[in-house]
């Protein structure tokens, strides 16, 4: 029943183009999934590409430029005339033409716009394109089923399917008055077992959870998981129903919403993948290495001013990179889980609550850690004092990081700013600084260099 | 229309309970979603939460158990006895159902289960807890809408609002055989827009995408995910429909599955939060500090053997820290890149491609930082060759440090071992012992000691 994408299938795809067996291949799409084909294509060179994406029905490959890879997509979109991408858009959905249609450069746009060939259609997209692209109304269709309060069941049965018949899959009946505002929503179910003479008013169900036009597409995803939503109306700053977002929409918004904050946390901004080109990877990755970079200068420099120590504490100095990369990894756990608690929002009690708390986990982790240290310098034989230098600072540094590393994400949240951005190179290069800094003053007071 | 949960609110049930107001609260309430009642019980103290659960009905008890934290809701059911926990199971669907159970012990999932009122019900339940928590089975829940391929729609419309009055949504009706083998799906379309003498045979579609009640849940996640499914049909080994997995369990997966990888970037296991003990945070932290630890002795083991170019070369041990840092940086960025590709499967080309890219990438980002290295020596007036020393070891480490961080994961990938594990503290340690010992041995045969 699964469609499965193997070399073998490619091979015999690559094979057919390059003999130009135009309608086996036709045939042998015509019952795969548009998102298995899109892989396909994903796999293809672009010529092979273009050359399904011309062969097949509008209808088909409308919905496989959804799917399909952004970088081929505009490519694609570049060879096709103003004219086959109205055709194209002529058969999405609002949200999904819009989206494509807002990648086209402004004059293409009013070109394809022109071109389609249903017009309320048009209007629709139109329309779509004035929100912005991170808010409800950036992600909402137009498509949706509603009905009237005043109508009957029956009379809704029968507007229901002329409005049905135009739309693929039916997920909410909306329940609006005679200007538009959304009142509630009829359930299938009531629809099925009411009689067909009983008006709407009497039956709908008025609790509705809705979202407003310029809400944030973050706080639509944390509206639709805390309730359970599958779609969710959005309504204007009159309360009037403009369109529906559903679900498939808000996965990728939260897939995207961690991503970033995984790439954060790893130094990499600007969302790129792995297909992306060498310059756009440099410039998302660069940053932060000269971050991490001004960091070890700054280490390089604490260092230079202890020189004096140098001749008669070499061991010290060995140990720098374990005290700057325990600091760094200490730092980057207690910012990991302050970014987490803050984004599915289950952090309780008040900042000092969590600072106490990492100080906690900091000693008990730091004693460990330092008796791990001081077991190591006794195997090889270390002068003690020195010993006791490096465990003590190596306790001390740890739970200093572990502070830092819940206050700086506390404070860039309370301050509007993404916590996540603490996480990752800024907490490792701020840390690996103080940790060498106090490191070499907790062994200049107990050495008295 | 929205609740929004407020320090006023909460201080106003504190005080309802306080002086005993029962029915006030009840009314509080009665308008108030469930899930958030649940974030009004997780702000509670533990005593206010049970009587809040005690007071309200199990109507709407049972879905405000589903939503609250994990910790309190096991708190809660040691408080409730067997009957009290059934009045509540009765109330859900089987799938949250079979989950709370799930969590009972032995003995009391039996008394529990022997006391469910609905047989039926009782039955389904103890079907899914045979199922792995972590496959289609023990995602999926038994509630469906169901109609044989034989019937007519006049007859589906019959039977569906005897089987709808017992479910609050219904996604998708589909269609079986006699055997109860899944055919397809029918649309709400094609009920509301044929004849009621129509048999279903002849409208509905036979195109639906199934998953195995065996497969993994981040297969399921990655199906629905692809084809946009809000519920998929669960199948068992004879193709027979035995329940339905909805998008928003899944939702919770693919969160879960972010949320795990960010935290193996940052060095925690476990799945820990911000709220947990002090004891299972230290759990989750600690090894990957002592694996840091280890990376750390590492490190100073190696500069210990090159003890005698110390007194000459003092600054080539100022910037061991840089050097690990900067290597131990670039190593988490290839391989987060790395982890996502292979998590949003678009990675393309073979792996010698991908070290080949890195190399390149390297090459880029290691020339602009070795040269901000130089201009920082040149500033400080170090010596040229070892200023070169620094230099162009940076710039081998950092490609090298690339290179591990591309290889690494994808050697985990192709073992079947989760690729996220090589993000975080692994690559950092072995980077910082590999970047060390490229510095000296560069220095060594550059500087000659």
């Amino acid at each position: 029943m699964q469609f499965e994408l193997t070399n073998e299938f490619v091979a015999h795809v690559e094979q057919l183009i390059e003999s130009k067996e135009e309608l086996q291949l036709s045939q042998l799409f015509s019952e795969v999934h548009h998102a298995d084909i899109a892989e396909v294509l994903d796999d293809l060179n672009f010529e092979n590409a273009l050359f399904i994406i011309k062969l097949l029905d509008a209808e088909k490959t409308s919905d496989i430029l959804t799917e399909i890879d952004d970088d081929i997509r505009e490519k694609i979109l570049k060879e096709l005339s103003s004219k086959e991408i109205a055709k194209e858009i002529d058969e999405l959905e609002s949200d999904d033409a819009a989206d494509i249609i807002g990648e086209l450069s402004e004059e293409q746009k009013k070109e394809v716009i022109s071109q389609i060939e249903d017009v309320e259609h048009a209007k629709d997209i139109v329309d779509l394109l004035r929100y912005e692209e991170d808010t409800a109304g950036g992600l909402m269709g137009k498509e949706l089923i509603k009905v009237n309060e005043n109508w009957t069941n029956m009379h809704c049965v029968k507007e229901m399917r002329i409005q049905a018949a135009d739309y693929d899959k039916v997920h909410t009946i909306y329940v609006v008055d005679d200007n538009d505002v959304l009142k509630g929503r009829l359930s299938l179910k009531s629809l099925l077992t009411t009689s067909t003479r009983t008006p709407v008013r009497e039956v709908y169900n008025p609790k509705i959870t809705s979202v407003r036009t310029d809400d944030q597409d973050e706080d639509v995803a944390k509206t639709m998981q805390k309730y359970d939503l599958f779609v969710v109306p959005v309504v204007d700053e009159m309360d009037r129903l403009v369109g529906q977002i559903t679900i498939d929409d808000i996965v990728d918004v939260i897939r995207d919403e961690a991503d970033k904050d995984y790439q954060m946390a790893a130094g990499i901004t600007d969302d790129v993948q792995a297909d992306d080109g060498i310059l756009q990877l440099t410039k998302a990755r660069l940053p932060w290495l000269v971050l991490g970079l001004f960091g070890g200068l700054g280490a390089a420099y604490i260092m230079g001013g202890f020189e004096e120590a140098l001749e008669k504490y070499k061991i010290l100095f060995f140990f720098t990179p374990l005290i700057a990369a325990m600091a760094g990894n200490v730092g980057v756990q207690s910012s990991a889980i302050i970014v987490q608690g803050l984004a599915n929002a289950n952090i309780k009690g008040s900042m000092w609550d969590r600072l106490l708390k990492e100080v906690g986990l900091g000693l008990v982790n730091g004693i460990v850690l330092a008796l791990l240290v001081l077991g190591y310098g006794l195997l090889q034989g270390y002068d003690l004092t020195i010993n006791y230098v490096i465990s003590s600072s190596l306790l001390v540094v740890i739970i200093i990081a572990a502070l830092v590393g819940t206050f700086i994400p506390i404070l860039l949240d309370k301050r509007g700013i993404d916590p996540a951005l603490a996480t990752g190179p800024f907490i490792t290069t701020s840390n690996d600084i103080f940790g060498i800094l106090i490191y070499f003053l907790i062994a200049k007071m107990m050495l008295g260099f």
